[in-house]
């Protein structure tokens, strides 16, 4: 496991910047957090999931972070909060800050010379920087990354390596573009012409707001005439596809294989499961959640928890009972045929 | 959104190229396309889906494309044609043309004494090309694109940062790869020999026709002994994966996430939607349209629409539902028996 | 088709390395494996699958490779054997050793003076390598690929162009990473913290054991407290993405698109088909054989074949099926209650 990050700090001091409460020694010295089973002296653990209470009382942590209603179920030094997830966050984020970063251009990169690079970002090696594009103060950009023509950066943003970003693009403050990220490449915009496809120059840009996080190897397209708007805080796992047009509104979270198709609009504070794929020109609510794996190939209006996925069998019984959906039609069919006859005989024997 | 490109047409002019009939000011200066709800006087928009009429009557573009049915529906200045989609995509391509080359081989590239470049192409920085390889002349490529050995590359295509091309592999002529693209990459070949996977060595290659597209992040396996071919003007759009041994019928377009697992052969002039799920070894004809989100686990010969995209439910309901998907061999068993009992049944009584 | 290696072998010498019979000219002189179909005089095929047995009658192969029961079905210079395919394997890895690594360092690649490169190692133009990583002997590093502060890649490996590790990962010794593999990359770890996404550093690694292939553009996430390990002998196709905290066990092998969410478990020796997702916090056991395009919402602990794939139709059938999917349950209740009634009837009758 990664250990780098060395701040020491007291329960004391840790319930003084978040709040919360210290059962026992106060003064226990934390330097990493850790699960409750492979926690040690050092370090702190939480229980967030009540599936794992044996784990927290044979846990060997430093220091654990409980919810009042479990606040007796162990004796090592712990705080009492109201939300040991969200508190346990906040405490590794204590723990493990970013690196510094060491402002400067490496020698390697190119940079356009209408570029305007901030004195204290960071540009490694392989970097290309597009004419008149920004970097804002205290962003990284690692090896290989490649930012077209007029794009800008904000402020405090990580760009991993081999990220790319194509012109004119707009990514705000305190973003992540993981490896492999694509931002601004074309959409799929193609009209049936004369036998072939005719490319439609897509002409718009992709706008990021700020404190939005993309994984590794996801693809937002530019838009076709307007732009595509991934809103703040919206954070997005690995390997999603967002088509062109986009909008999808603040605070929603989508994990990974999520593919959404041109001009759909999805809501602010919406969760959104893995592998689901989402039809293009929709509507999709705020606060709605849609389950790993499901298709939606309508809007959805009304939050709420939508679903699609299926039952999982073993390959005989499911070729059994799947040949079925075929002839589903008739099935119903004859239910309601049974339906007529049995309710005539029914008459007959009741005359 | 992005304004590059400032050249400026008459609706006259237009007309004189792509056909069609003015109706109102045929002198009205034109530099961009819009939508009906962004355009503004020097823009061009187009009905191509009588459900934005209303827009059609509320646009403040300086012209408008629309078909003979739509002419009436407004008073600006507009050009009357067929297919008012396929003529805007010509406008915008007539409006937007691709940045001119700068030819010429960046400092920082890596290009190895027996490639031949080019005098018309453009290598940009950190670009590196293998041994034998060949980049033609008009093609662009841009930052980070790796060429392997003996990659051919023909004229006037644009390789986008961080693409990569395997050995041997073959890119026509006009053909455009998004950023994060692999062509060629080793095929999912294994054989299972005592207890561990042995590879096969993945000796065919790509051969990508003329006029392909390949969206971002999309990855095309070489062939396992012959090759992998994606015939001329088939468009890929995002995240898509083709297998070793795979043939793309000629115009084939593919949307976002698609999978299609090797030595399949797809039609020409099919269309495959966002998500959709190919199994290998298959054979799709011409003209096939597969929804998205569709598993096809079988050939698929007859030009039609195929599906197997399911439902969407409020969780609760689906719950309740899905669960008989396991037992429906059983109901349908359950079904027939009664329609025995039933037929017997009124047998006795109309005896 | 490619046909770099030009070694030379005669069948003798072919059975003298891997067992089996000679029936004919065990002389004959073999350069490259081919098809059936398109093997000439000095390629070596196979009959693995009787489909193509009429191939084998036809084919102007050198010589073949084929199982007991198909020695007759050829009168060509043939290699009998118990396993046709991992034969093959076999003769096409001899045929096709991987190409000779030219060790040394690229006058354009960016090592940080820590790092420990070694001097068998071959490190191309464009590739960076962080403080204290290390490259073991034997192993190649392909232009455009960047690693991270900390990283171990062991002896033989291949990383090819523009791959991607982050910083503390571990990979194997004779370990492939396709282009665009990113390793690494944070895990999706948010909690929810008063109206906005907190994010959870994620401080575990990923460690790739031996022999592991990694396909084009496949994302493994680093732990966010321990570790993401995927074990020795793993083979991970293109576009599959495994979340953090997951394991992998040893031997299994994973087709294309496939997406396993974090902190699941996966046995050794499973086959897991192409587009399959698989949820988070889930066991599958060993042996364990999952169809494509399936969903897997639970754990799945006894070996087998499992399947959640549903049979595709024309659009307009599936349309008039699919609907009665979401009244499945009044369906079943509409069969209960006439099984009733009709019992009733029955019993009355019977009075």
């Amino acid at each position: 496991m990664n250990r780098r990050g060395r701040n020491v700090y007291r329960l004391s001091d840790i319930v003084h910047r978040f709040g919360g409460e210290v059962l026992g020694d106060a003064d226990v010295r934390i330097t990493q957090v850790a699960t409750l089973e492979t926690a040690g002296a050092g370090d702190i653990s939480f229980l967030a999931n009540r599936r794992y209470r044996k784990q927290l009382e044979q846990t060997r942590a430093g220091a654990v972070i409980v919810a009042a209603e479990d606040a007796d179920a162990t004796r090592r030094p712990r705080i009492v909060c109201k939300d040991p997830y969200a508190y346990f966050a906040r405490v590794s984020a204590l723990l493990n800050p970013p690196p510094a970063v060491s402002p400067g251009v490496h020698a390697l990169a190119a940079i356009h010379p209408s570029a305007r690079v901030a004195a204290g970002a960071a540009i490694a090696a392989f970097v290309s920087i597009g004419a008149d594009a920004e970097v804002g103060e205290g962003s990284v950009v690692e090896a290989g990354c490649a930012l077209g023509d007029n794009v800008r950066v904000g402020r405090d943003c990580h760009l991993y390596a081999n990220a790319t970003v194509y012109h004119d693009c707009v990514i705000g403050d305190r973003v992540i573009l993981h490896s492999g990220v694509i931002i601004g490449a074309d959409g799929f915009g193609l009209a049936w012409d004369g036998g072939r496809w005719q490319k439609i120059p897509q002409i718009g840009r992709v706008v990021l707001g700020d404190d939005v996080e993309v994984g590794a190897n996801t693809t937002v397209d530019r838009g076709a005439l307007d732009d595509t708007v991934i809103e703040e805080g919206v954070k997005l796992d690995n390997q999603i596809q967002i088509g062109h047009n986009c909008r999808i509104g603040a605070h929603t979270a989508i994990a990974g294989c999520v593919g959404i198709a041109g001009s759909t609009r999805v809501g602010r504070y919406c969760r959104i499961g893995g592998g689901a794929m989402i039809g293009g020109h929709l509507e999709i609510g705020d606060n709605v959640e849609i389950s790993a794996a499901t298709a939606v190939p309508k809007s959805i209006l009304k939050p709420g928890t939508y679903t699609s996925l299926f039952p999982i069998s073993p390959r005989q019984d499911w070729l059994r009972n799947a040949s079925h959906i075929r002839h589903l039609d008739a099935l119903a069919g004859r239910l309601r045929s049974l339906e007529a006859r049995l309710a005539e005989s029914e008459g007959k024997k009741n005359d």
